[in-house]
């Protein structure tokens, strides 16, 4: 089994330190081993930490970022339920899309795919009656970090208040208890550089309060009972991805080593310097200033150049990864990720050496 | 980061040897990466001579096997639909609530903890408005093998014949193809000796003509448009797992390497060794002759032992785990995996002089 590494500065997976990569293969164990109890434990109070909440629930789902995005859906909407769901690029499409499959009355709120979506506007189309609203902080498809100031205020005491922070948990700055976040998820391979397969999640107690079972997989109900957040005996519902939550715990712990000040800071830098010199050679970023997502960058494509083509000569010459555009942006952007051990100068350097000799190819 | 080694024989995760360990540990690449491309298609095509099928549709969705349960029902059951559920265990009765939470209209056919259902019970079950039939082929929960003869005669070409083979794929023999399965789920982490987090799943044409739509998690159709079984280029639709899929290849390879035949052969045999070994000890089998799950030995522990004491010191004095009861049986039997690396002699003999240390203790 050989596999060519590569230099992994797309919207995802980022890259993955070797701590990580030799966390994951660590011997195999069981899934009610109090060995992996006590795992599981310090799992949940880094992601705590990570996610800036002292609420009790805070564990990893069992699947993909999306999969945590289903689950949301699944455990925290009924069908019928009013849902005020910001849309700015595809990661809010696709929430619009699963609650309208789940049943629910979806309200949009729009925003051209490079902006964020004006507070005013999510908070006009909540009405008393509404049960939910939901943004995504980080929208990976267009590199811009919606605010969530101000939403907590307008939706009162009975309204969740959900998030999508795939994108910037552990990368850019959020802090779910002071911002009101009722509950929120992300994934493991963006800026905590592990890799893809586990969903971070975490709710309060006004989620909690009516948790919907209509899913077996995604019964958080039953998951709890598993995870045990207020102690007790784990009752088994699946078996654990033992092997990735190990990489997760260690993603988490260099996440906590490095301080979550600090690893905001460094993204913030890497962004900007990356910005800069990026538009030197005409590559501009979508994001107008103060809107930018610090881990992902993404940037239009001068006129006249064969994104794809060059692209795949990043990957095939250089084993660097970029991503491309989606809807919209397709051909005409990319997507860099800025995400954790992405955020270097050492990173910025080579891609930026490899964009620079295959313009001139 | 430092875990004490088990030698696993519960009920799963099974013993994973260090080659697919350290396939595990390869350089995460990113998921619309071609190298990553030709990972896939060998993986679908190693699941495809595993489950014994020409299914287009061979894959590992991105969750644990009780993920594959969810997305069978997500996707191939409608609300109202009568399907025939057969329930001799925790596995289908799993499935009966998961089918219960759709909207479907069940009806289980159940038979003692420990027995197989009869085929003719299945069958008088059966009506022609029916949808399905679901059937746990290896009960995790008992260690008995529920024969598929004789099904799909039964329900005609319009019905589904929907089977859970998570504890025998790869252990105990069973050809999806020649018994008239329709679709299949299993986990990574049984026979295949691959850490959990990974849902191998098949389809035929029948049971793709008409996918449900309601999860966007567990869309297959989209999912389908990501792993491409009819090639043309992958769309995303969410991250591939990638490095538990680089294990699961390692784990697949195995099984060929060794033939599945040979690997059966293997199993029965070190089912009825340890078997007997164990008998000797006073732990009967649960199952009777001809109905044993060749993976999974599930034995009664003898009268005026503290099973869960013992289990204990298994674990914590000689590192060997064993799963105790479910349901019914808790307290009152052990469940034994018997699973690839853990269905060799080595194993039998660790566990066995073990148990006797303990019962002299």
């Amino acid at each position: 089994m050989s596999i060519e590494p590569r230099l992994l500065l797309g919207s995802g997976p980022s890259p993955v330190p070797q701590r990580v990569l030799d966390a994951l293969a660590q011997p195999t164990i069981g899934h009610l081993d109090p060995q992996f109890g006590a795992i599981m434990d310090e799992v949940a109070e880094l992601l705590r930490a990570t996610f800036r909440t002292e609420n009790r629930v805070a564990l990893p789902l069992s699947a993909t970022g999306s999969g945590g995005m289903q689950a949301m859906v699944d455990t925290l909407i009924a069908p019928g339920d009013r849902v005020v769901c910001g849309v700015h690029g595809a990661f809010g499409a696709r929430m619009a899309d699963a609650l309208g499959r789940a049943g629910a009355d979806v309200v949009t709120v729009e925003a051209e795919w490079g902006r964020a979506i004006e507070t005013e506007r999510l908070v006009d189309a909540w009405t008393a009656g509404s049960r939910a609203m939901f943004v995504v902080h980080g929208e990976t498809s267009t590199g811009v970090c919606q605010p969530l100031d101000g939403l907590r205020d307008a939706i009162g005491d009975d309204g969740l208040l959900l998030v999508d922070c795939v994108t910037s948990l552990g990368g850019h700055p959020i802090e779910l208890d002071a911002a009101g976040v009722d509950a929120a998820f992300s994934g493991s391979q963006k800026c905590l550089n592990v890799p893809p397969g586990l969903a971070p999640f975490t709710a309060n107690e006004r989620a909690t309060a009516k948790l919907q079972r209509r899913s077996w997989y995604f019964d958080l109900e039953a998951i709890l009972g598993y995870w045990k957040p207020d102690g007790g005996g784990r009752a088994y519902h699946h078996t654990a991805p033992i092997n990735m939550i190990y990489a997760l715990r260690e993603g988490l712990r260099i996440v906590q080593e490095e301080g979550l000040e600090a690893r905001w800071e460094r993204h913030a830098e890497a962004h900007e310097s990356l910005r800069a010199a990026l538009a030197e050679l005409g590559f501009a970023r979508l994001a107008p200033d103060g809107e930018q997502l610090h881990p992902l960058l993404c940037v239009r494509v001068p006129d006249g150049i064969d994104e794809a083509a060059v692209r795949s000569r990043l990957l095939q010459r250089h084993g660097i990864e970029v991503s491309g555009g989606l809807g919209p942006l397709a051909g005409k952007a990319w997507r860099i990720g800025v995400m954790g051990e992405g955020a270097r100068p050492e990173a910025r350097d080579r891609l930026v050496e490899a964009v620079q000799a295959e313009l001139r190819a």
